[in-house]
C-alpha cells in the first residue's frame, strides 16, 4: 500500500485509493490506540519538524501525539518565536530548517498555497496543517474518517457543511474528499459566506434555508464562525446568526430522524451550535478529535517511506 | 502501595497515609537523581499533557524533568499559544486534549477549582501545578519533604509561614500538609496579608510580628510578595515591607538559636528575604527546588497506574 | 580526544588542539548523518536544557536536531515564558534550573559575558549559544568547518568578514578562530560598523573598500544587517549600504577568480546579499547550516563527559 503522492498537500490531488489506503491505515492505528500501550516503533529516528506559522492547539497537539505514538523525534517551530520577524523569506526559513536534515514537515501557514510552493522547492515530505483558507486534509480525512466510523460508509452519504463556506478550508477539503469518495455534498449558509460559483466550481449543491437542507442530509458538519477573522461585517450580528443558521435542540428535535453532528472545533458555544446539541447522542465530535490522533499517524506513516517493500 | 485518590487536586484531599507514601516515594526517586543515570523506564510509553494557562518557569520544567525521567512522553501546551484565546470554554479545551487518548494532565490555571471541575468530567489522572489562590500541592508536599529532611520529621516542628498568606496556594497547601502530619504552623504577615478567619479555618496560630514567630520556629517557609499581582495597596512600599517583615541576616544572628529557611522562589531579594540569608548555609532552597523533582516523580507515578499490584 | 575546557564559552578560550579535536568529531557526526538512521546513543540519559533569553530559530532548533540526534532528552525555555519577567535574577533562574539535576545547558543570552558567569557559580557543563556582542562560538566552529571543507584547509586562507562587524559575535567568533587556526583575515565595512581598535587587537586587516577587499579574498563571509537592532543611523539607508556593501553578483563576475560566499543567516535579500548569489553554487550557506547540526553534536558530546577514558 503506497501513496501516489509524496506529500499531503491537500485533497484535491489525491485518489480515490490513496484516501482509502490513509483511512485504513488510519483504522489500524485507531486499534493500536485503544490498547494499554499506545506507541508503536514505527518512526523511530525519524526526525518530524511541526512549523506552526498560525497560532493552533488542537491541531498541533495532535500532530505532536500522533509522532510521539510512531516513536518519532519532533522539534516544534511557531511564527512568534522564528526568524520571520527578523524578515527572512518563508524559503529561506525553511530551506534552512531542511538543511538540519529533518526527514518530514507539518506545515501550518496564513497564506493558501504555502506548503505545495515549499514542495517544488525542498525534498522533504511535507504535510499541510492548514493554508489560508485553502485546505486542512488531515481535517478533511478525520472527518470522512468519522462520517464511516458512524455511518458504515461514505458512498451515496448525504452530507450538510453549514456555516463560514467562503472562508473554511475544512470546508474546502470535505467537500473534496466527498465528492471524490462518493458522497452528496449540500453546504449551507448566509449568501455572504457562501462562494458565488461553488456550485459549478465543486459539483456541489448550495442551499441558503437551514431546515430544508437539515431534513435532507444525514450529516450535518457544522463549520466555526471565526470571530477573530471577522474583520468584515459579512452578518448582522452573532444572535441573528445564531438564529438563522445555529443548530439547536429545538430545530434537530423537530425533524423526523436524527443526524449525525460534527464540528471541527473550536465551538462557539450558542452560536453555530448550541450545547445541548453539541454534548448530545448525536454529536460525533469528540470523535472527530480522537480520530484525528489516528487519521495524523496514518498520514505520517505512509509519507515516511519506512512503510517497507 | 497505592493512594486513595486517582488525582492530585490538593493536599486538603490527601489522608495522612497519601502524604507518607509519596514522601516515601520521593525519597526513593531522590536516590534514582543522585546516580549518573537519572533515568527509569516507570512511565515509558504514558503521554503527559502540561496545561499551563498561567505563565510558569521553575514548575513547568520541574514536572516535565520529572516526565522525562520518568521517560513518559510530553506533551507541552500553553495559553498563550491555544484556542482560549479563540474563546473556546476550559471544559472543551480539555475534553479535546483528552478524546486524543493522553494518560495524564498537569494543570496550571488563574481560576481557583479549575482542575477539580475538570476531574469531574474527565477519565484521566489530574494534578493540580497550582489553582489560583486555591492550592499548589507538589509545592506543599516539596516543601514537607524538604523539611523532613533537614529536621528529622514533621512531626511537632514548629512552621512559621511568612509574608502573603492571603494570595498563596503555597502557604494553604503547606498549612494543610503540616496540620496533618502533626506540625505546628503559625502564619506571620502585616494584617492585610492575612485572611481573617485563618486562625479557626485552619487551626493555625497568627502572628503580626515576625521577631515573636521567628522565635518561636524552628522553620520559616518565607513567601514571595507577588509584585506582578499587586494591584492593590496592601502595603506602603516594598522598602516598608522589607523593614517590618523582610528576613534579614543581622535579625536571625540576634536569634539564640539557628532556623531552617525556605522560600517557593522566585526570590524577589531584598523585599522578603536578603541575600545574604538566601544564599547561606541556613537555606534549603535550592534543596527544595531539586526535591522537587523527585516529589513529583513520585506523584506522577503513584497516579499514573503504573505501580503494579 | 579530550577539551582543555569543561565549558563552550567562546573561541578566545579554545587551544588550536581543541578547535582540531571539535571539527574532526564534526566529520564523524556529519557522516552519521548522511545515513538514514541519523540517531545515536551517546547521550542517553542525559539531560540538556535550553535557556534562550533572547529569540532565536535557528539556533535553537539546530541545538534540539543535536541533542536529539544524540538521543539526549531536552527541555526548552525561553525567556518570554520565564521567572525573568517576575523580576528574578538571572543567577537564581539557572541555579533554580540546575538544583532540577540537569547535566548541560546551551544558554543565549543578551548580556555580553552571561554565560561566563554562570560558569563560575554552577556544575553543570556550559555551551554559550551567542552572549550579547561578544562570542557565538558554535557558529565559529561551523563557519571553520565549512570552509574547511570546501577549501580543504584553514591555514593560509584567505577570508573576509564583511559588514556590520561593530555588532556582531559571529564576527568576533571568527576571528578567533581563523587566527588561532592559520587564516588571514580582513574585515570589511562602513568605518562606523567597524571598531575602532581591531587591527591591533585581534590582529587581522581593515578596509572600507568592498571591491579591493573581494580581490584579495578566498572567501567571503557576509554579516547580516540587524535591522530590529539598528536603533542609531550607523548608515544611511538600506539601498545605499546595498549600493556600498552589499554583495552583488556583477561584482562577484567582474573577479577573477570564484570565492566562497558564506552567511549566517537569516539573509536580509537585497541588503546585504542579492538573492542570485546566495542561492549560487559559489555560496555554501545551506552547508553552513547543515554542518552546525554535526558541529553542536560534536561540542555536546565532548562536553558531555560521556566520552570514555
Amino acid at each position: 500500500m503506497r501513496l501516489s503522492t509524496r506529500h499531503l498537500l491537500g485533497i484535491k490531488d489525491l485518489t480515490k485509493e490513496d484516501i482509502t489506503i490513509i483511512l485504513e491505515t488510519a483504522r489500524q492505528f485507531k486499534e493500536v490506540l485503544q490498547r494499554p500501550v499506545k506507541k508503536v516503533p514505527s518512526l523511530r529516528d525519524v526526525v518530524v519538524v511541526n512549523l506552526f506559522f498560525e497560532n493552533s492547539t488542537r491541531t498541533r497537539i495532535s500532530f505532536e501525539l500522533a509522532e510521539k505514538r510512531l516513536s518519532a523525534d519532533t522539534v516544534n517551530f511557531t511564527a512568534s518565536s522564528s526568524s520571520v520577524s527578523k524578515g527572512e523569506t518563508l524559503l529561506d526559513t525553511v530551506n534552512n530548517i531542511l538543511s538540519m536534515k529533518v526527514d518530514m514537515v507539518v506545515m501550518r501557514h496564513s497564506a493558501s498555497g504555502a506548503p505545495h510552493f515549499l514542495a517544488q522547492h525542498i525534498p522533504a515530505a511535507i504535510i499541510n496543517a492548514g493554508d489560508g483558507i485553502n485546505e486542512h486534509p488531515t481535517q478533511g480525512l478525520l472527518d470522512a474518517f468519522s462520517i464511516e466510523e458512524r455511518t458504515g460508509s461514505l458512498e451515496g452519504r448525504k452530507v450538510a457543511i453549514i456555516g463560514d463556506v467562503m472562508h473554511s478550508r475544512v470546508a474546502q477539503s470535505n467537500i473534496y474528499l466527498l465528492k471524490k469518495m462518493g458522497a452528496e455534498v449540500v453546504v449551507c449558509g448566509p449568501p455572504t459566506l457562501i462562494p458565488k460559483y461553488i456550485a459549478n466550481a465543486l459539483g456541489v449543491q448550495v442551499s441558503y434555508n437551514l431546515r430544508e437542507t437539515l431534513e435532507w442530509c444525514e450529516v450535518a458538519n457544522v463549520l466555526r464562525i471565526q470571530l477573530e477573522r471577522q474583520n468584515q461585517v459579512l452578518f448582522s450580528s452573532l444572535r441573528e446568526y445564531n438564529l438563522a443558521y445555529g443548530i439547536t435542540r429545538r430545530m434537530l428535535d423537530s425533524l423526523h430522524k436524527e443526524i449525525v453532528v460534527m464540528h471541527p472545533g473550536p465551538i462557539n458555544r450558542g452560536v453555530e451550535l448550541d450545547s445541548d446539541v453539541a454534548d448530545s447522542k448525536q454529536s460525533i465530535i469528540l470523535q472527530q478529535v480522537e480520530n484525528g490522533v489516528a487519521v495524523r499517524m496514518a498520514a505520517l506513516y505512509l509519507l515516511s517511506g519506512q512503510t517497507g517493500s
